[in-house]
Parts: structure tokens; C-alpha cells; sequence
């Protein structure tokens, strides 16, 4: 069986920048441990390419481009969250994106199952130092609350020493932690992701 | 002396929508107990109504509010950044203001300080169910990061029961406790930027 | 298959204080649900009853109750980690349990697993006022860094209005918001450990 | 005037360890630039060496450590609060502490004003990789919601590159940005201290 990953880049620059995003080197770090593992990673949606309007809906009028890219996140089966960190924190870029799966918990099917059911998260984190672990924290439970599940191990991030300014993709090669953590968290979502989508989860 | 307050509404909808904005109203609350203490509420702006570009530059170009939001938040005493809760977290909206103060690292002064150094911010919040104390934490380690002081008791909020769905702006009265929290917080942030505006910090 | 379950509680009191707990009245909550799939929620640990030393090895010598807990908490299919709010934030005492199984970190079998892969982990907090969100994300942080699965909506809470002073255990019936919240976490938790115990992550 | 300062240490060691910590030394450099602005930092409690009970009163009983301490924070001007960082949070025996000081909310005087009003935290935080901010995040919620005022640039930490086991007091010396830092938190501790310790706060 294979599964079908899709990657959202949090970056607050747009893809037609002339720079290169970090976000996007760590997704493909994963998303060639996916492959390893039979599966695909389809598209990476840079988020702040796309005018995804705030609000709570899954339709905010003219001009949303959320339907669409709601819809693309929900025909894949895995979900890589890819965000950098600024003050320690997520993306206001990433942070819309939760909002607008808030919709998810108004919702359900009969048996009271989220569109997100039975689908596996991961997380993709880079920052010039320090972040991590509350971003990871933070989109763990966003993302959880609204129907994903999270594999064993289900954040890969990268940050330099406290106060530095190197960007994860001008580092020479991807550190070898991060690249076992890379290796660990993908045969562990695609597992889990596959388990979910033989047997999904059966509600109330 | 009197003291200028300016605040921040970080509500996912436009100033120009029907309804009415429950942060809007946490924020009278603060404003009505610090005109009490000798300071001004001027504007509150509508954060959703203007358009703040992604980026951590203090102009990010052709169509930024941010210069002139920036410049108003700048040329007052004392900030109420207001932000409603999704989540459990801040809104994307209330986040992207935060994203572009972290210019402020930069623009120091031959002291060494930041364009909101010796100015106090307080955190107005409101949501329907829980989550006032993370985005507090949030708040104030991106705030403070990026030079502004926090008084004693700083955070006024409301959230109601777990898993509810009411707003504070359909209370029929602000709850004596949450009133009581607003007179503190203001009599603390007023006597604390009172001394700060007297006497500003040194640096280095 | 019978799965087996053990639940912590992280109140700050010990098993033997006069008073009940609100905490295992949530544990109570699941436990019940779970029973329904199948799953048995054994022991509750009352962790203020058991002599845990700080650390963050696997046994801190004399005196040291934590390899007895741990031993119990990786004999069981699915753990239940029930914690009360104070000032926003999970327990010392629950805080100190995560800790603790910062050692799964280094204890990995050949193809680089945790001790407490293939097990799954739900939250049960409760609190008099805010903070359930930010419980679940320091919780959900820590114990997937450790090796647990969160399956879909692993949480549930129950915290009074802001700044009130009810207790869960005062409560003359379970809010129905929470019942239906924990039949959906128990129904996902108990298929998700079945998948898991039936077919292992593979590890790298 | 000079003020005093007092320090925690919430290492998950005692003191009387063969090992030294990380936090005292990032304690002993804030202590070494608040010297400088005429603030002498008297002792450093190192919180595993002492018994404080798990609890929210501010006397839990016979072998309550708590209450001692209690008495030499509030006797102080500052408190510098000293954390380690364990899977990207602050330790349980920090944690304790902010536990006890929730009492502070039922124990104010006729002005409605907390012991902790009028006197300024600051926060010395270290680990290996990752998590300073979120631990400042958490700090300064709590030390804020009982009653400390925080200066700007009220952290001063440091953290290793994602992944890394090398700890602070290996380092041959003090990185230069995190000196700069003390340099300015000390400057703004000291600061903001004496004009609150001349212009107390004047409640309500």
C-alpha cells in the first residue's frame, strides 16, 4: 500500500522569493525518509503563497484559498507541519492554519470523527536557536485537538546555540541527530499512517 | 503627568464587520480602570482591518500597515495588546504583530535599547473556553523578549467553562473578579509607566 | 485481546489526605470508557504517595520509588498521565514523572525503539479555572519526545470559568461536553494501542 | 540604595553533589553584573538541598522547608530564578516553587497588593539544547500571575545546537552574546528594582 504524504511550509516568504527556505530543507529531509518507507511525498504548500484569510470556517468568501488547500491536506493520508521558529514561536503563518482546522471539530461524521480522523502528523521545525520543543508543544495540541493523530517521535527540528543566526540550510550537511531522528520519526509515522488507513478509527 | 495608552485587537475579523469583538470589550474594561489613573486610551487598532505583511522587517514594502502601525504603538506610554483565543493559543493575527516587533533586536539605540524599552505592556484576553494562561506565557516572552516590561498581575482575562461556547461580549456584566483584575492590573501598569517615562532604563 | 491500562495522578496530595481527588475523578471518567473497549485501567498510582527522586536516570538509588513506578507504568498497554492545573501548568509532582522517562531516550533496543514504543498515551486534567490547553501541550511535548503515541483528540479536561474556585469532584454530574469528549478519546485510544500492540513500530 | 538579590537554583541535583551546575553558573554571571549596578546577590538556594513540600499553602507542615525560604525570597529586592531545562522544560523542582508561591494570592494586604509586589524577577536558564524560551514563557506567566514585576529583557539563557549534550559550564568561557545580555538584564533589573523599591506599587 502506498500512502501519500503532503508537506505545508509555515515560511513567512512567499515561494517566488529569491531565498531558499530552511522549512523546506527539513521537509525534504523527511520526505526522503518517507520514501524509504513507501510513502509519497506529493506537493509542499508554501503557506504564504496562498491568501489564506483568517477565520474559523472552512470557507471564508472571495478570495480564500484555504478550500483549496484544506483539500489537498485532506486527501493525503500523512501530514508533514513544516514551521520556522521567530521569538520561539511558530509562523503567524502557521498559526492561521490551525485556526482554520478548528473547523474540523464542528465537523463530524455519524459516528463523530473529524475529516482529520484516522490521519498521522508530523512535525518539520527549524530556527537560528532555540524553539523547538514549544512550537513543537504547541502544534501538537492544536494539531491533535482536531483529529490528528502523532506517531512516536513525531517532531524533527533543528536549531543552532542560544543567540546565533545560522540558518539550517546553510549548514554543509544535515547534522547526523538530526538526520536518525529523521529516520526514526518517518518509519514510525509511516507505520502508524498505514495502520490507521487498513483500520481507521471506528468513533462513537 | 499623563500617560498615552494605545491597544492592539488581534480579533480574526475586520473593525468594519456586524459583530461586535469580545477583545473589544476586555479592552474598555482595562481602558475605562486606566483612565482612572491618569492615563489615555487613544485608538485601538483593528489589527484584521490592516494589512500587516509576513516578515520580521520593520517595512516589508509596498502595501505594509506595519510602519504606521508601528509608529503609533511607538509613540505611546503603555500597550493593551488584546488577542482572542483559538486553540488554545493567541490568533495568527495577534502573532504576525509580534513577528514584526522582533525588529525592535535591531534598532537599538548607542545603549543598547530597543524602541519599546521603558514602555509597559499588559495582555487583554478573552475566549470561549480556556487557554488565558498559555497565551499570557506566549505574550509576555515575546513581548518581553523584544524590550517591553511587564507589570505586576500584567494579564486580564475571561474564558468561560470548559468546551463552552460563550462570548464575554454576551455577559450581561463583567464578572466582579475579572473587574477587579482589570483595577489592579491597572493601577500597576499606570504606576509603572509613570516611572518608567520619569525615569527611562540606562542601558549599557 | 484485553489491553491493560494504569493511570497516574500528579495531585499534589498524597493517596492518604482526607480529601478526594478531582483528578482521579476524570481517571474514573476514561477508565469507565475504556472498559466499554475493552481495555482495563488496572492500578492508579498516586505519585505524591510515592517517593520519586529528582533525576533523569532510571534509578536514583536508595529511597528511589521510580523503578517501581516505571516498571508498572511499560507492564501496560496505555497509559492515562492525569494531572491537576496549578497557575496554568501541570504539576511538580506530574512534571517530575516526565523527567524520570527522559532516560527511555537512552534506552533503545537494537533497532533504536523506547522502551515506551507501541504504547499510547492520553491526558486527563482538570483544573479550577484555565490552563487545560497549554497542560496538553507540555504533556503531549514531553511524552512523544519519549516514545508515546497520542492518538486523536488524546485529551480530556474539565476547568471551571475564569478565576472561579469550583472543583471537578464538586460537580453533581460529569458535564456531557466532557462524557462525550472521553468516550471519543477512549474508543481512539483503545484502537490505536490494539493496532500498536498487534503490530509494533519496526524501529530503523 | 542598595538592593539585594537572592537566587534558586532548581537543578535536579544537591547541593552537596559532587558535580558543579550549570545554573549557578549562569546565575554567577547575572550575580556578577548586578554587582556592578549596586545589587549584591546574597545567597543562592539551591532548591534540591532543601524539603519543600508539594502543596499551595505557604506552611505545609512539619518538615516544610518552604517557609524558610519563603522568607528569604521576600526579604530580598530581586530574585534571580535559576532553571535547568528537561525535555525543553523547567524542572520539576523549579516548578515546586512557583507551586508554593500561589499562595501569594490569598495573602494580600489591605491595598490588595501581594508580598512579591514591588520586587522584580528575573531568569537564569540553561540546558543542553532548545527550550529557553518556552521556559521563559512559563516562568514569566507564573512569577507574573503572583505578583513580580519583569524588567525588559528579563531572561538570560543558554542552550546548545539541536541535539547537542554539551553543558554550559564546559564552556571555556561565556559566550559573548549571552554576557551582552546579562549585561543589559542586569542594567534593567536594577533599574526597575530601585524605582519600585522608592515608588512602591500602590494597589488598590
Amino acid at each position: 500500500m502506498t500512502l501519500q504524504a503532503i508537506a505545508l511550509n509555515g515560511s513567512l516568504k512567499a515561494a517566488d522569493a529569491e531565498e531558499t527556505s530552511s522549512t523546506d530543507r527539513m521537509i525534504g529531509v523527511i520526505g526522503d525518509e518517507l520514501a524509504k518507507h513507501g510513502v509519497a511525498l506529493g506537493e509542499t504548500i508554501r503557506l504564504a503563497s496562498r491568501n489564506i484569510l483568517p477565520g474559523v470556517s472552512s470557507d471564508e468568501g472571495p478570495g480564500d484559498d484555504w478550500p483549496d488547500v484544506r483539500r489537498r491536506i485532506l486527501a493525503a493520508d500523512l501530514l508533514i507541519f513544516g514551521t520556522p521558529i521567530w521569538l520561539g514561536q511558530m509562523s503567524s503563518v502557521a498559526k492561521r492554519v490551525l485556526e482554520r482546522m478548528d473547523a474540523f471539530l464542528g465537523e463530524t461524521d455519524d459516528q463523530g470523527r473529524m475529516p482529520s480522523f484516522s490521519k498521522v502528523a508530523v512535525a518539520a521545525i527549524v530556527g537560528n536557536e532555540d524553539g523547538a520543543h514549544s512550537v513543537t508543544a504547541s502544534l501538537f495540541q492544536a494539531l491533535n485537538d482536531v483529529g490528528w493523530t502523532i506517531p512516536a517521535g513525531g517532531a524533527c527540528y533543528w536549531v543552532g546555540e542560544a543567540m546565533h543566526g545560522t540558518d539550517f540550510k546553510e549548514l554543509p550537511q544535515v547534522p547526523p541527530k538530526v538526520a536518525e531522528t529523521a529516520a526514526m520519526l518517518a518509519s514510525n509515522a509511516a507505520h502508524l499512517a498505514r495502520l490507521l488507513k487498513a483500520e481507521r478509527y471506528p468513533g462513537t
